[in-house]
């Protein structure tokens, strides 16, 4: 029996997650959080489906012990591969899986005006074309091109966020996809990976004001929240928003350092607690 | 009782040891190798010791089921960290172990003129300063600068090693070290990650003639060979050059085809055996 007052788990392979669980406190302010990083592990963007599913299912298992009524899979990759066996994994006793894949689907669909949609991701996530499949299944005339843009991830690992070095890269990765040479500039850019957000500043000054970036933390926090209403679960009010359990695999020192820029809130090496999945 | 017809092993936390392989096989043409790259849990390069240690000894024992004579660490993460572990597991039963921290020092104590000696790698080997104890071991008046430059690894990965976004990471992490400002600029640079070689041209351009690149892997290569010699494990002389044998824990295609590149010689998924370690 799931229980209202119950956490929500939040999972990804790293810290770029993290810029998802700050839009569903943002969004849902009175519910506790567990959030679980696989950083000994990562980057799952460059391995097999086959094994980033495995450590999915390992993360869950983990989340599952801290009795969470909903999992959020916080990682464009996971939620490419991992989303359907996880939701039918019968050790999941009936939680409910939410991706980020699906509400970034929903948002590129609504922004969109053309049906041109790039996405952008790590190898891992577009080599799966899950976002291909998802916006198509909402709006079948679309034309969508995925592109890999693994340097992204090491950037924003980097705290390179501004200046000439992200400039460069966003421009050899993305000038293509968004010159109008022939008129069939792509007219919304979906930020496929949870790390990219923090280098939408230089990712929108390269692509141009006729092109929408779209990330899915927003969305996938209105699915959570919709969800969590449907099921009855949602969290008493509270007179103040809980502080999120931060769990990692491994290097709470760089999980602190490196995710505070992406939760947007300071973190100490001693507020993440080591686990092993 | 090792045996001088069994194979070298070497390992790496991905395709980077293969530019040490490459050395290898140059120097010790007539030996046969077994590489494994553990490319589901790369890089090794942000993660902290203790797991670095237990990944290199579960990787360790794989290439001893293999009945390897010696065992190259081929990663510097790793050396850092795991050589002494390595050299003391039992389960090694008297298997030689050499890592490349030892061979790169030797190189650039003999490279460097004024002593002024600057070393770059992954976040991890920098922070264990295993170079830098090295180099002083060997000359103690030296002074030793490092830094860490994980978009190089990146960078190599994706296989970005010209042009104008290698060029302005190259110059944003190394323009201190080289600059010489108040006449103290390094006269040495230690490749202190076997990912860098790739990107050697780039680095030089920023770095100038004035400043020696050293690289481990020659130095390495000569170290294993004076330990075979010593031993008495040298091959006998074959007629032509063995294929190595390589083994990952992830994703054969994706190996072939960036370790290519390391190699140097083409290389195709099935020629990539996955093991689980």
């Amino acid at each position: 029996m799931r229980d209202a007052s119950a956490p929500i788990g939040v999972f990804d392979s790293g810290v770029g997650g993290l810029t998802v669980l700050a839009a569903l406190r943002a969004r849902l302010p009175h519910e506790r959080f567990v959030y679980l990083g696989d950083t000994a592990r990562l980057p799952y963007g460059t391995k097999t489906g086959h094994t980033v599913a495995r450590y999915a299912l390992q993360a869950a298992r983990c989340l599952m012990q801290r009795q969470v009524k909903l999992l959020v899979i916080a990682c464009n990759t996971a939620s490419a591969v991992a989303i359907e066996p996880l939701s039918s994994a019968s050790e999941l006793a009936g939680v409910p899986v939410i991706g980020v894949v699906e509400p970034g689907a929903d948002a590129a669909v609504a922004r969109s005006s053309s049906g041109r949609i790039a996405v952008i991701g790590t190898e891992s996530t577009i080599r799966g074309g899950a976002y291909e499949r998802a916006i198509e299944k909402r709006r079948p005339d679309a034309v969508v091109t995925g592109r890999a843009c693994p340097l992204f991830v090491a950037l924003a690992e980097e705290g390179w966020v501004h200046g000439a070095v992200p400039t460069e890269v966003a421009r050899t990765y993305l000038e293509s996809l968004v010159s109008n040479a022939d008129g069939a500039a792509h007219d919304t850019l979906v930020l496929g990976c949870t790390h990219f957000p923090v280098l939408a500043e230089v990712i929108a000054s390269v692509c141009g004001p006729r092109v929408a970036l779209v990330d899915s933390a927003d969305t996938t926090a209105e699915a959570v929240a919709a969800r969590l209403e449907h099921e009855g679960l949602r969290a008493a009010v509270t007179a103040s928003t809980p502080a999120p359990v931060l769990l990692a695999t491994d290097g709470a020192e760089r999980f602190a350092r490196v995710g505070a820029q992406f939760l947007g809130l300071p973190l100490a090496a001693q507020d993440v607690e080591i686990v092993d999945l």
